[in-house]
């Protein structure tokens, strides 16, 4: 599953890797490394604002069996954005922003989906956790059928402050959700608009619910009651789209 | 991929499910099956309307390697209904009827996820062709996480001509194009519709293209152009539910 090009392995190879500045999406540590060597790729991580996942040493075995010393980095396929840059760009290009937030998605195919649908609209940029969220890498890229080498990621290691700034950045969070919530046609979307979408099983989790300014329901009639969260994703971006059509904007 | 339940092999078999009335979704034969029990499976084949598939004996083989005798029927996980029956009752019903014709779509999980949406969008039915369509096994119904269980499916051997049938009793035929189009938004869904979705890779086929009273098209901004058909079927029907709300219809 995971090609060859995609990740590094041993100690003084991740080290290097994360120097020079590789964009690492997820660095497997096992859970009783110790030693020198094993205190500085620590000290490397953290001074790079990379994220340590310690895992039993099974997880790495079933990666790779080759001399690994328990340490194995999953390179990107994507250089990451950051919202506190990415966000004042926007406003200074005249943008009307859009971006999506994807709170716990972690299916790679709805991932690619939803990309490919965001890069179809014009959205401005998608916004993903580090934990609890997809790996983007060469399998995402290809289920996007290409629009993440086009689309911007923003990875963030804390959504809820993601979603604040985005806040404080005058977006309108829109969340959907199925409890007292308005009919999402219903909701005006004219504005600089981040539009929050949650996993299929648990949506969006309390915390970021908490700040959405709008709740938006999807209406369903039948009896199994739940879309796709990449059909719901696409729904929900072009009525974005169609409202900003109808006030004659230029939508990207 | 074909669970041991979904299948029956064997002359005898095979003709006394046909005749005990069984839905048959596929029925391979043997491209030189010869014999007096051949020749009664053939009528009985055309005397219960199942399309015969005449293939290489290795296709069977792949299938299961058992005393197949050369015969080997898919049985189909749905209960088929007829366009001809089915639209009278929409209108006794006092329904406003919208059925959604997926032409050439031959994915499973996208064909699982569109009759997900249909299901949760109040569709009528799904219309689907015989030949270059997907097996609408168990699988499928396990993608569509159940909407097939209570999705109406018509199976239409001519596609063409079920359009036209629709056609004629009052429905406006809409195709998902890109050219010479309106934006989908900008069409009147109010009335009896047929949406017709295309395939990822060929579109919508001219013969039908040409029975199509509005073409509509989803405006794309990027640069990859290209919509997933899940979502672009979620985008369409969700605007033909939009607009039956605003005018205040029930939409089931």
């Amino acid at each position: 599953m995971i090609d060859k090009t995609q990740y590094i392995f041993g100690l003084r190879p991740v080290i290097e890797a994360i120097e020079s500045g590789k964009e690492i999406d997820k660095l497997y540590v096992k859970k009783d490394l110790s030693g020198d060597l094993s205190k500085e790729l620590l000290e490397v991580a953290r001074a790079h604002g990379v994220l340590v996942q310690r895992v039993p040493v099974q997880r790495i075995d079933r990666i790779t069996r080759k001399n690994h010393q328990g340490v194995l980095a999953v390179l990107s396929a994507v250089t990451y954005y950051h919202l506190d840059s990415l966000v004042p760009q926007l406003y200074e290009d005249g943008v009307n922003p859009f971006v999506v937030v994807l709170d716990g998605v972690t299916d790679v195919r709805n991932f690619g989906a939803i990309a490919r649908t965001c890069e179809c609209a014009g959205v401005s940029a998608i916004v993903i956790p580090e934990r609890n969220s997809v790996s983007v890498n060469a399998d995402a890229v290809k289920t996007s059928a290409g629009a993440l080498n086009y689309l911007p990621v923003c990875r963030e290691r804390n959504l809820v402050n993601a979603v604040k700034f985005l806040h404080d950045s005058g977006f309108k969070i829109v969340g959907t959700s199925d409890k007292n919530s308005h009919n999402y046609t219903h909701c005006d979307y004219t504005g600089p608009v981040a539009l929050v979408m949650g996993s299929e099983d648990e949506g969006i989790s309390p915390e970021i619910m908490k700040l959405c300014d709008t709740r938006a329901v999807i209406p369903e009639f039948g009896e199994i009651n739940s879309l796709n969260v990449s059909v719901a994703s696409g729904i929900m971006i072009y009525e974005v789209v169609r409202q900003r059509l109808n006030d004659n904007q230029g939508v990207i």
